[in-house]
């Protein structure tokens, strides 16, 4: 065997482990007792070290530098090698201690945030954050000397590969040059459609389940290879082969639980379009968490929110609960999809305020990661970055910097991808609209198959092949803007 | 650390995986998509080879050995070294390329016999029943050289540890002696009592899951720690602190999910009931199949089959499916599940004739084992065994050599643990009652925490620190025999 064939041989073992991890993972959040809790975390941990010593593994180094010479490698398995190459060195970079000394400080600071927000109680978890910033900055330091970027940039890095600063830095400042005038204008035009009546529950969640089933088959949810189940907070896990979606309902609002699945069914439909040939190889991978959020916000919000597709779902929904009245028409459907707001809560956001959200997170995880903002100054700095970029303050912290698990759970330097994700969905809408001009008319018609076709080809069976960046530009023909998303905000919110 | 404690910690790993693999066996089972079987088995055969792996390391000979002189050891500590090494020796005694071998022919025969079983084409499977046979011939002698056992009692070990051919040949020779006039008597007396109406269907599935939710939890299934799922075969999986058990609903026959799930509730009680301080460690698990069996006959033939467990039940019975007429009494309900019957298939079979299929099973597959009966003169000797224990003679080998999986699919010395577990089970309900006289008015009166607390005590508490033959002297103050049952079987079915 080569060593490049060793090196597959050696991932497809890793990969296997971390299919029955992202599994397992599913059963904790969708299926687990509350008491299977303890047994299970040792089951994971057991996982994760298990892979972990795989992928470090002393020989890995010999054998990644061997395949490099090797010249009879194809476009797929020189990517493929690149991607292995990356893991290894994340995997090799931070001393197990860091590792260790991170796992304890994110799980005793999460369990006192889980209390702490609900009490809007700051100090209580403000010295165990500190710790958490203290082992990121050295986790930083650490990856950033083998990756050879920036520290922030090597937390970034995990889950967005080879994005950086300078970027980000570019769209998010075009970002705030457009955003709060288009804000204001979209609240104005907003202010001038009548307020409607809206469809009022209980709305059994039995037949919300059931039409969210029909849409999602219907979009292309293959149910021979997915469920869809019930969880605490909607996710997408399972493997390319069987994917497993989850939303929760509330019988007094159906819409929120079904744009949760129809966001989640476009990570689905990204997850099972990665090419089976290179199942378990870390090129058949997802190529990060901006092009995965991109699909499910394209799903969600270029497609599903528009006034085709609610053309095409008004009838079910209205079948579904029995509705009828104006409240169940297509346009007051519609509208109430794209209602703006400022508010306070991210997850709550829409799709215009939503990256303010994002870069108030990014700025201040940027400034702490530097040593310019100490989190005891978070609240303050908090409330004067939403003046500035909302115009609204938090009452309370846990409206504020309480509000998102990540800092508290040690996933710095994950916020930008949730706006990166925009603009590349975007993007790619303008792109699939230029190559399938009926694409609207075909989706007012429920007719799905060629828009999926179209992000298999371009986008799902690439994988890791390419970079992000070179991703998008091979989809859309140009490099990552910002101009596709404000022509989106624009056409919607002022049209 | 001392070789023992270093012992520990790897076998610590080990179990995890191992739970791991349980848990994920359950998802097949209970909640996979049909697409997602590939990657699963990918998934399955990693975990298991790197639990294999860990348990053949090189250090694990010496740290045993090393245990071995270790005289600070405690009584549990010195059963789960005995234990360690009891899996260390099956682990390490056949080469792999005999365990690959094994695997090969298993997943190809059961392929094909699942065809061949719903066309009752015994041909088509023999070439590759033949091959399995064969490498099981040669790992049983393998097993048996380092066991130092017959090659029979080397594969029987797999399962029951520390069985032997002359305690079963014992058993199974005095209930053959006894059998047969019994099974004339039990049916002369049950052509006494006239025949009754049987409640009709439909009974609906939600309403059968509720009364099973129901009866389990009031028995001590904790559904804080476990579940209860649909699958094709009823089963019980996960782990002690997430019992996960499954049934299979038809809404022509309540009675037949519900025994299921009570059946499958016992093997829970005794999982949940392993001692806590022993979790993952070799010493902390089911002593074996035959007392895992013994726990569902148990809750399923001694207490829920009986006339006490119908007067607590029958109220909830009638409540769940609005059950209203004599076809619904105490009497009736009870009748009905103690039906005996001369039949063919052991899965459906009574607790009478359930120990003649058995003993065909074993007579069988010793002889060809033994080199003594060539699978190519099955079907003859089959119908022969049958003729013999039973009088009857399958129509075709659907419903006779082919209808069990065991074979086909390489759990070769598997079956006597059936019978094994109904003689255990008979004989800890002599016990408890000797310990509880009011024990069925307990029953009666839905309180089963007496009988819980006693099983806990006497049995699953113990998981594996005696040997079978201990435990059950321990539980019951006798030796296994087969007097009790005999007793049992009396009382219910000739009295």
């Amino acid at each position: 065997m080569t060593a490049y064939q060793q090196l597959e041989e050696r991932f497809h073992r890793i990969g296997a482990l971390e299919q029955a991890v992202s599994v397992l993972h599913w059963d904790t959040a969708a299926m687990m007792p509350e008491g299977g809790g303890a047994a299970r975390a040792e089951q994971l941990a057991t996982l994760r070290s298990v892979a972990h010593q795989h992928l470090t593994a002393p020989e890995i180094e010999g054998l990644l530098e061997a395949a490099k010479a090797d010249n009879t490698l194809d476009e797929w398995q020189r990517a493929n090698l690149r991607e292995m190459r990356r893991r290894w060195l994340h995997a090799t970079s931070v001393p197990s201690a860091l590792v260790e000394a991170r796992s304890r400080a994110c799980s005793a600071c999460e369990t006192v945030w889980r209390k702490a927000r609900l009490e809007s109680d700051f100090p209580a978890v403000l010295p165990l954050l500190e710790e958490v910033l203290r082992v990121e900055r050295d986790i930083a330091a650490a990856k950033a000397e083998r990756l050879g970027t920036s520290p922030y940039e090597a937390l970034l890095d995990q889950y967005e590969p080879g994005g950086s600063v300078a970027m980000i830095d570019r769209l998010f400042g075009e970002i705030t040059d457009f955003l709060p005038d288009l804000l204001d204008d979209a609240l104005a035009h907003q202010a001038t459609f009548a307020s409607r009546p809206t469809p009022v529950g209980p709305f059994p969640i039995q037949a919300q389940r059931r039409l969210a089933t029909r849409l999602i088959e219907r979009i292309g949810f293959d149910f021979g290879h997915g469920r869809l189940d019930v969880s605490a907070h909607p996710f997408c896990g399972g493997t390319p082969d069987d994917v497993r979606i989850t939303t929760r309902y509330s019988e007094a609002d159906f819409a929120r639980a079904l744009m949760a699945v129809l966001h989640e069914t476009g990570h689905a439909l990204y997850q099972r379009g990665l090419p089976a040939a290179w199942r378990l190889q870390p090129v058949g991978r997802a190529r990060g968490m901006a092009v995965h959020e991109s699909q499910s916000l394209f799903l969600e919000m270029q497609i599903c929110r528009s006034r085709a597709f609610l053309t095409f779902a008004a009838p079910m929904i209205r079948a579904a609960f029995g509705g009828d009245g104006p409240e169940w028409d297509v346009d007051g459907l519609y509208r109430r999809q794209i209602t703006v707001e400022r508010s306070l809560i991210r997850v709550d956001a829409d799709e215009i305020t939503y990256p303010a959200h994002v870069i108030q997170r990014y700025r201040l995880e940027r400034a702490m990661l530097a040593g310019d903002l100490k989190p005891a100054e978070l609240p303050g700095a908090w409330a004067e970055g939403m003046r500035e970029l909302l115009g609204i303050v938090p009452a309370n912290d846990s409206e504020g910097c309480l509000q998102d698990i990540h800092w508290y759970d040690g996933n710095w330097g994950y916020f930008p991808t949730y706006t990166l994700g925009a603009l590349i969905a975007a993007q790619l809408f303008e792109a699939v609209h230029r190559r399938i001009p009926g694409l609207m008319q075909d989706i007012a018609a429920g007719e799905f198959a060629p828009l999926l076709g179209w992000l298999r080809d371009g986008v799902h069976s690439k994988a890791s092949l390419l970079s992000s960046a070179g991703l998008v530009e091979h989809a859309t023909g140009r490099p990552l803007g910002t101009g596709s998303f404000e022509r989106h905000l624009r056409a919607r919110y002022l049209g």
